[in-house]
């Protein structure tokens, strides 16, 4: 069992009406605020009027970049950067999903570097000493950004898709009101929770003995999800399932479920590769790849991991073989993401060719292994692409 | 559901051979320090020299309190509080159990007022508008006062024992070695498992919704200790044993399982008019009063509650009356306190008397009412006073 440090002192508002505390927040870092937001969804639901107006009541002066993409690009983190040193900012703002808080994470690093934001993602891996602090209002359950200190950026001209976390990203403070997510569309709802299992996944398959609370703690999320996701789906104002997934959100990937846990990811890296070339949505991406992934995984070595999941997230009956449970288990989530969810479940529906599949998987283990649940290499990477079309 | 604020920035250091971080992060508060301690266990397994090895490396200046007693008394904060102010002290470094812990909190706030640190708990309640950096080691599993705000302290003079909660008291930095836990006795391990159990059902049993995914979270921090305490109570030095009760120990009480919940605590307060009378330890006091008040407050209106619990916990069959549920859970309960973990389960069998139920129960819901999972009066606390005999 590893030794860890357990370190996430950003203080999270969860609930409604917790507006009110945003001016005292920000004003404890200064006068200066970047407003960063994506396409104007934020205007629609209201919450821009209402995120001005807590800022003007507090006396401070507001920036804004707006029209930041999903699957964010390092334009711009490179224009929010520019901003941050032109306008001496004093505190980012981000009111959005994990795109705009991602993106703004690497604006605030890039206010304190002479060099390009992509030398932070490319192979010169350009150090982030200091970071203005960043402050997020999360509308869209999904990649846990509001509350983790790593971020993903994506190069369109190199077409590449890089993620780099770092403690100096953490958000200081982040308001979660389940009620700015009420307009989040089924489709999106489905994608945020493949990616939230997908972070949960990426832990709890693991061979190395680590501490059973954290089990129990990662089968009850997963349990979470799978009741309330379909909820939130069917009613998108179901304050309960919009409240529960919104705090799994945060708690499948802040670092409390890895305690000792060194696992390096496996489905994240690969599917990294599908949304650099083909810009589908992470968390579709993640839906298609996860249970092929489970089922190349799949041996006698590690079975006893599946047996633990499909009888404790889903009841399945321990009186058959390791493999017959095991098997099970997969299907459960299969059924999960593609039925339940409506995802769709092939590589070809998605328009992701086999031409493609050489290069990609190449770059998603960078030539070499990729290590995680089972080290994948080159080949093995194409062959779970295979079992996608 | 109600809104919540979540902010628990204290830093853990979880796990073996975390110590050589130790010098430097006391060094970030400041060059004097004052070591707090109890009985000396701390010198028999060789911690005392260890800690006092860091600090020299990290060349700061160290004083020391000692003796500081289980339940622990208001004169040792008062002592902590003078030694602070006269040597200047920078930061506390309490090692040992939620006692010596809870102790040097009080003693943090108390270097910054000219009252007496009783004024903290009493009728007072003399406010905390800052207290001096705590650092904490802990060596015994059971209160989670390494991660939380909070700490109770006895008044011998008075026959009071109070608890007082404020955001200052968190500490700062926390190491949590698994190993320094190892000389722990099953008795001691057994009434440490009977505190944390407590602080879940404080918060578990409750009517009113909250978060689903926190349920999920307090069942597997409950089947995590129904797992392991057995096993580190037969053998002390199994760390994978002592490492899920450490960490369940700060997570059964450092606020994150609360979510929005408000309900007040009953079992605590009502033990602690034991202890403070018979000095009697708090786990086992706690032991005896839990199943007791489950079985007082369960009723129509309550039993959904014992049925999630009986069912998810123990897997109790589902295919009886909700009652039927419900008391085997309470069974299941009993029968891990008082046989498995071995604590005697009647006041007769640690002295406490009868003629002591009216003034003790009065005091435990102040003369009014005690809120809680069901309100207890006076004359509720004394009939569940009177299951205990």
């Amino acid at each position: 069992m590893n030794s860890f440090v357990y370190n996430i002192p950003t203080k999270v508002y969860f609930g409604e009406n917790q507006l009110d505390n945003l001016g005292k927040e920000l004003s404890q870092f200064g006068k200066r605020v970047l407003l960063t937001y994506g396409g104007g969804s934020i205007k629609k639901i209201g919450l821009y009027d209402k995120v001005i107006a807590e800022i003007q009541k507090a006396g401070l002066e507001v920036f804004e970049l707006s029209g930041i993409e999903p699957n964010p690009r390092v334009d711009s983190v490179r224009e929010g950067a520019k901003i941050c040193k032109e306008k001496n900012i004093d505190v980012l703002l981000a009111v959005g999903g994990g795109s705009t808080i991602d993106a703004t994470k690497f604006m605030a690093a890039g206010a304190f570097v002479e060099h390009d934001v992509w030398d932070f993602f490319n192979e010169k891996q350009a150090p982030i000493n200091k970071a203005l602090p960043i402050v997020t209002i999360l509308t869209l359950s999904a990649t846990g950004s509001e509350m983790d200190a790593g971020g993903v950026i994506s190069n369109l001209e190199t077409k590449d898709k890089y993620g780099r976390v770092d403690s100096h990203l953490l958000p200081k403070v982040s308001f979660l009101d389940p009620t700015n997510t009420f307009t989040v569309s089924p489709y999106q709802t489905a994608c945020g929770t493949a990616d939230m299992l997908s972070h949960i996944f990426e832990v709890y398959f693991n061979m190395n003995q680590d501490l059973y609370m954290l089990d129990c703690f990662m089968e009850g999320l997963i349990k979470t999800i799978i009741k309330y996701a379909p909820i939130a789906m069917k009613e998108p104002d179901n304050y309960e399932a919009r409240a529960n997934l919104m705090w799994v959100s945060s708690w499948a990937i802040n670092g409390f479920i890895n305690g000792g846990k060194r696992q390096a990811w496996s489905c994240h890296p690969m599917e990294h590769e599908l949304s650099a070339i083909y810009d589908i949505t992470h968390g579709l991406g993640l839906a298609i790849l996860t249970p092929r992934w489970m089922k190349y995984c799949l041996s006698e070595n590690t079975v006893s991991k599946y047996v633990q999941f499909a009888t404790n997230v889903f009841g399945i009956d321990k009186n058959q073989s390791d493999m017959a449970i095991a098997q099970q288990g997969i299907e459960k989530i299969e059924e999960f993401l593609f039925k339940t969810l409506g995802l769709k479940s092939t590589f070809e529906q998605v328009g992701i060719k086999k031409e493609d599949f050489p290069h990609m998987a190449k770059k998603a283990c960078k030539g070499g292994v990729l290590p995680g649940f089972i080290p994948l290499q080159q080949e093995d990477i194409e062959k779970i692409f295979k079992m996608c079309m």
